[in-house]
């Protein structure tokens, strides 16, 4: 397993408590049924989603502009442990193979999910994982926090809906 | 695990069945003390090598040219199973972070390395996976076969030396 290094200068990281149960996110984050109702802030839309949940399989979704432009964003998971750790990254696909473009066009990341039990719920952690310093004020200047945020808000309101 | 998928038209491969013990080639590959010795075509060099072999763990080298010119090369292990399989990539550095810049500078690849006990020994088996054509057309250029099958006679002779 990889280790939870974090570097401040390199990485962002969104950590909320929420009052849902880790299983509930799991998979709200591992079924294309569930993920397509939360995964982009509103108005975007996520049209499709593809998961093949192992290390090395394929990470997929097609995201829909306001405007109707659809993105293709392809990524390779890298480390799947049930209801604790999600590990991908889009500078990858299918089998590991390298990526021939990035879903933020201009620099890859990879992200690296936790859940831990928490006494009001689930400590949720989300860790963005950069190059260099650049990407790292880039993709926080494409609201990397507010994003995650809006949409960890999301999965929890479609989630109580689903099992409520 | 990753599939042992094969596209001809963005993959190399470099098959050989060999004498020796799969054994031996797994600690060929993943002891830094063995890897110096065989992993560089002479008159190139390895000079140092650090290899945290788990997935996510960091694997670089130092190869010297013949004209004392030092390059660094780091990568990302992504499957290690212990005498039949090892996959890693120059796209990734240590814990799956994206790579600032890539062994063969133009392009990343990604390597899977599996082996089978032969009647004669060991089925090796190198593949080397390119994000499109273009990439496998360079790698091939530089000659990934003659360059891999050249390294892998002088593991076999080296880890000779070594159980001999």
């Amino acid at each position: 397993m990889s280790q939870d290094a974090f570097d401040p200068t390199l990485d962002l990281v969104l950590e909320r408590v929420v009052e849902i149960p880790k299983e509930w996110i799991w998979e709200a984050w591992t079924e294309p049924k569930h993920l397509i109702h939360w995964f982009t802030p509103v108005p975007w839309q996520t049209t499709q989603a593809e998961i093949d949940l192992r290390p090395g399989g394929l990470f997929r979704t097609t995201m829909r502009s306001p405007e109707g432009q659809d993105f293709d964003n392809s990524g390779c998971y890298l480390e799947v442990v049930k209801n604790r750790r999600l590990v991908w990254t889009d500078a990858l696909v299918a089998n590991y193979r390298p990526a021939t473009k990035t879903y933020l066009e201009s620099f890859n990341f990879t992200a690296r999910l936790t859940l831990e039990d928490h006494p009001k719920g689930t400590l949720y952690r989300a860790v963005g994982m950069h190059k260099d310093a650049a990407d790292r004020k880039r993709h926080e200047e494409m609201g990397f926090e507010t994003g995650w945020g809006k949409v960890l808000e999301q999965l929890i309101a479609y989630m109580k809906g689903v099992k409520g």
